[in-house]
């Protein structure tokens, strides 16, 4: 088991250099916003969970930086002081090159204990919430540099040539579900995250899915009939969030005489008509189906269906608020404030985008989003 | 049945009346923060919704004055223009007694109207909303003057002597409920809000209730035991807000030389260790329940359970996040943008509140208030 | 000398009454703006302050409430905690009539000692200054009522009929004053605020100044003419603020089917094209001037040439910034607070206008506001 | 005449650059306040500013990239669009070698057109402005840099050795100067910038300036004697801005066991008790002179007086608020943006810092900041 376990650290590590290897160096910096981490700091954090939630436990592993734990620390407000997330960006030092050299010590020491060690449970349990943990920040890194790039005045592409695995959806169809009691939740012996257990049971009512997402073809049609102008059909936050920020569009487009045009990783495109809608906040999410007079599904609506359709294009809104399963335990110590501490006033996405780890999707796996968040691979889904 | 109605529509506009008794022309006008209303714009606010909703549908009404359309809605979009909500207290126009005549003028009308129509479904419909949506008023007119009056330098009484029903609870026992399936929500002939149909079944895990609510004795521990201080009791939003506000006793609350006082519509008190505790947030509640290592109940176990212990002292709050039930449908028109639009980032409060209004009561109600909502009558009932 | 001085202050006194008087009991609360105060705070402020500095130096004095120095201390950091400026109009209590008590109490208690007192130097000094600045708060409660009714969606009169001293403007010239050392600032033997001396030289090029003041006509064709839309005229804070405010018309100016209205104490009316253009900032001031292709006048050539013009309609903005003179020595003790702790950031205004006290002008006084000022009554004098 | 601006020219450009040597790549991104521009930006505008204004009105010249006029404008609003100030340091793309490329071939250009052309009276204003803009932003480099490098939590040094010219002062007296006429205001033949001009007659009582600046360790008893406490001390503005921003020390310092730190470009080090004071901001200036029952000296009293002492340490604040002097007229075009649109609700200072381009001190220059400003190398002069 440990060398399954090794092969998947070490193919993950190589993965998030991969995914930053277009960047210039000045890429690595950029934090245009409060929400978005700049590139550097994904690379140094991801190897930080390492250190001090594994390495550090050993008597003889010496760090590599004493100051690091300081400055690459998150949100564990149970492991010290940290530097306040906004101000991420403003950290020149340690240079690229010296967090390279981090993370390569950091691997090299992972290594030697992974080969040498008997591993206990509770290490299998820490390297494999670290490897899903990097496996998330991979996803970020995508979503955070499709944002540092796309937002910049001359919207430099990521890749000239680079696709996500964006092939066309199958014809649309209702799915549907029958009235009854099902069961929900992670009982299997992979990994899977605190939040998603213990497995139990729901009632829900009959229901039809779709078998495809929204398109952009169906949103333009929305924009067109002035969705984005009809109060009656936004919730009273969306509603102010809406015009304190003049939304019009989805995030990342743009109308230029009359055509659409989105930025891609690629550089500035046409709006594909057959792809699914992208970046597309819960707000937006909810006003589209009101207009179609239909809704979105519940997650667990999600969970008992998804077996009957194609999922993984993008996170797909659901009516759920992210709360806590019944029986639910968070971990103790640091660790427990993985995913309990953020079950308020977010909302869960259910499936997974083309910008994830492959690895990482799971179908009771829960994503979660404050209902305004955009910059994500997100999508729709409707239900009725 | 025009004359239950009748009666019902005559005492409810006389208690609003005699609610503001206590008050000077001057506390009309307050609004100390955003979420208040003057008293003076709910005794309108109140009228005009009798007045926009069924009284201008009769062809031969007149109003009482053209422009109070446009200052005293609240918040139907679809209704026109409105004023901010902040500017409320800005408003010295029309005067009390100007509003005083308003309220004579609707009351008149609305009684010639009620005892020589035969009303129609609809009207009936909107008759009953609007009484209940006084009632609410109601409640909110003692939250909203004890706020304006106990937030001031001085902090007059409402009045010298004034006791809300705090008669004191039975001791504590835990009510243990079977696992089950268990039809919630509404279906009897009575009134009922939108948002408690349609009546479904969930599914219930086996869980115990509590059924005393917590007392400020208990919430002195927890203060005692530095509960505002330990980051891991809090979810990540309830710390930054913890923060900010530099929170660490409930509102109202002050402690003076090692006791605790705290503001009552009869004036500055003794804590009464025997209450239940009162002004709690739902992340108070939350990281109490955490350190007691206990839960909220979810809004299902509380409904469920409701009929096994008393309750009506303070509005409860649930882990359940404010979202529609199954098949959900909001009402068509104006009056559609009552409930629905509010569904996101609230949290469900059940039972009712010494400041409720008693026929406002329903096993079946759901009230809902953002996480960090403290000026409403609300306490804490554990579950396990 | 006690005489004249003690019928000044009965005078004054009940000026600030009558101003008081067209009002209804809900419009003494209004604070709609944080740099409004309500008419019952300048009412009891202005009382507050001879029972600070004058009564409670008394040793058999006993005061009216102990509550109200921390109540109506405006800001006088010296003298002790204070309600924060915003909350001035969040205070019900005291009363209005409770408010009136506590003046008629001060008053008989002032009149009893000046009666019978032979006053010391000193105390002559601080009734003077108490006087002068009642009066101060006399010009306050007419820019402040006007700000308070005239931002009100109803727009309420002040007084149906209502007129300050509108008289219409003598011809334009140009004054004509010759290069030369000039006195200025005051040494007379009345009063005078400590900012207005020493009196001392200034060397003054030669200069031209307008004997009429700009007129709303002529206002028109700036605006007309693109005024606030053309960068090159503003400061760079300016333009921030026009941008950020939206501003496109001097304050309680609309524009109606192509006429322009404006908002006066007696109510909305047609812009009369022949008086001096009101509440305008310095930022429009200057713009207009460098529209002009002229500028204003330094406060020092304004005080050189105001002997040869007719001014008392407006406060005139002077390009000087308020800065102390040569010499200046601040009062010791809270006394000192009053003038030089607000020598930053603000630019002169001189002469006085329409709503200023008669006796309150002298061509010496300074007036001082922030760039952005409009609620005073603020016009424009242009010089080359 | 060419040749000696020519060279000018050129051994300005190497010096901005030479001052960039030490910075790492990542160093070049940093904005960690909205008033610092980054290293790249400052390089990329100052070399606009050449393109722009000079190459740019010649036919023959292509521009290196569109795309940079929108980008490295800084606020020239009638150039067109431009980026946010605050989302300098967002910007990735130009990288450093790009912005490199684009400095090396405005430079060649403007070589070439220098050597062969006749220059016209407008290109040599432009050229000599486009140098003194350039030796502006060369002293900016130094503040912005000590800012973006002294406030990340490593405070890494520029250059761990490295010492401005920071000799040791000569010993206090007072400079006594006469009442009289004195011309003040620049009328050589050399380079100066519009606001210094015209010449023009001040009349100054008589006065004593120090000859010596205020040092760290006469700061030091104005901290530990209670200054920053101390409400009387302080402007009521400044009084805001040290409550809101709980300022008990200067900029840069820390106080580590009763020890007094700061951090200097080459990193932390003990504070140099006989050093002038740096990094006050006008606030504190006044402040401390309050405390020294002295005051500030006015920009005419600093310039008539400044041939008898020594200068050139610190930025010198000034009493005077920036204002036009008698008869300024502003340049026409995009250049008149340069000067005149800041003269509201700034200081005035004078001399020169350690930090300022030698060429670029001139006993008439006129430097101005907002009365905050702490991040400029300024300190105190006193008069009395």
């Amino acid at each position: 088991m440990n060398k399954e376990l090794l092969e998947l650290f070490q193919q993950t590590r190589k993965e998030s250099l991969h995914i930053c290897k277009p960047l210039e160096i000045e890429d690595y910096l950029l934090q245009p916003a409060d929400f978005i981490s700049p590139p550097k700091w994904h690379l140094a954090h991801t190897t930080w969970f390492f250190e001090a939630f594994y390495l550090s436990k050993k008597e003889d592993y010496s760090e590599f930086d004493a100051t690091f734990n300081y400055i690459f620390n998150s949100y564990y407000e149970s492991l010290g002081e940290k530097v306040l997330r906004s101000n991420r960006g403003n950290l020149s030092r340690p240079t690229v090159q010296q967090m390279m050299e981090y993370r390569a010590y950091v691997d090299k020491k992972m290594m030697d204990y992974l080969q040498k060690d008997e591993l206990t449970e509770k290490e299998v349990e820490v390297l494999e919430i670290g490897i899903h943990h990097e496996k998330q920040h991979q996803e970020l890194l995508y979503t955070d540099i499709k944002y540092s790039l796309g937002t910049q005045p001359l919207q430099p592409p990521y890749k000239k040539v680079f696709n996500l695995d964006e092939k066309q959806q199958l014809p649309h169809k209702w799915i549907s579900i029958d009235a009854g009691l099902y069961k929900v939740g992670y009982d299997g012996n992979g990994f899977s995250y605190d939040n998603e257990t213990p497995q139990h049971q729901v009632y829900l009512d009959a229901y039809f899915i779709s078998s495809k997402l929204v398109t952009n073809a169906e949103y333009i049609a929305f924009i067109e009939d002035g969705g984005y102008q009809n109060v009656l059909l936004w919730h009273a936050e969306a509603w102010d969030w809406i015009e304190k920020n003049q939304i019009e569009l989805p995030l990342y487009w743009r109308k230029i005489e009359g055509q659409y045009y989105n930025y891609q990783l690629s550089g500035l495109a046409s709006v594909d008509h057959n792809l699914p809608v992208n970046h597309i906040s819960y707000y937006e999410a909810f006003a589209f189906a009101q207009w179609k007079e239909m809704r979105l599904p519940t997650e667990f609506e999600w969970e008992v269906a998804c077996n009957k359709f194609d999922y993984g294009k993008r996170w797909e809104w659901t009516e759920s608020a992210y709360q806590p399963y019944p029986g639910y335990k968070k971990a103790g110590g640091a660790l427990g404030e993985y995913n309990g501490k953020f079950m308020v006033n977010q909302k869960v996405l259910r499936g997974y985008s083309v910008a994830t780890s492959q690895d990482h999707a799971r179908k009771t796996y829960r994503n979660f989003f404050h209902p305004d968040t955009q910059w994500q691979f997100t999508g729709i889904r409707l239900a009725k």
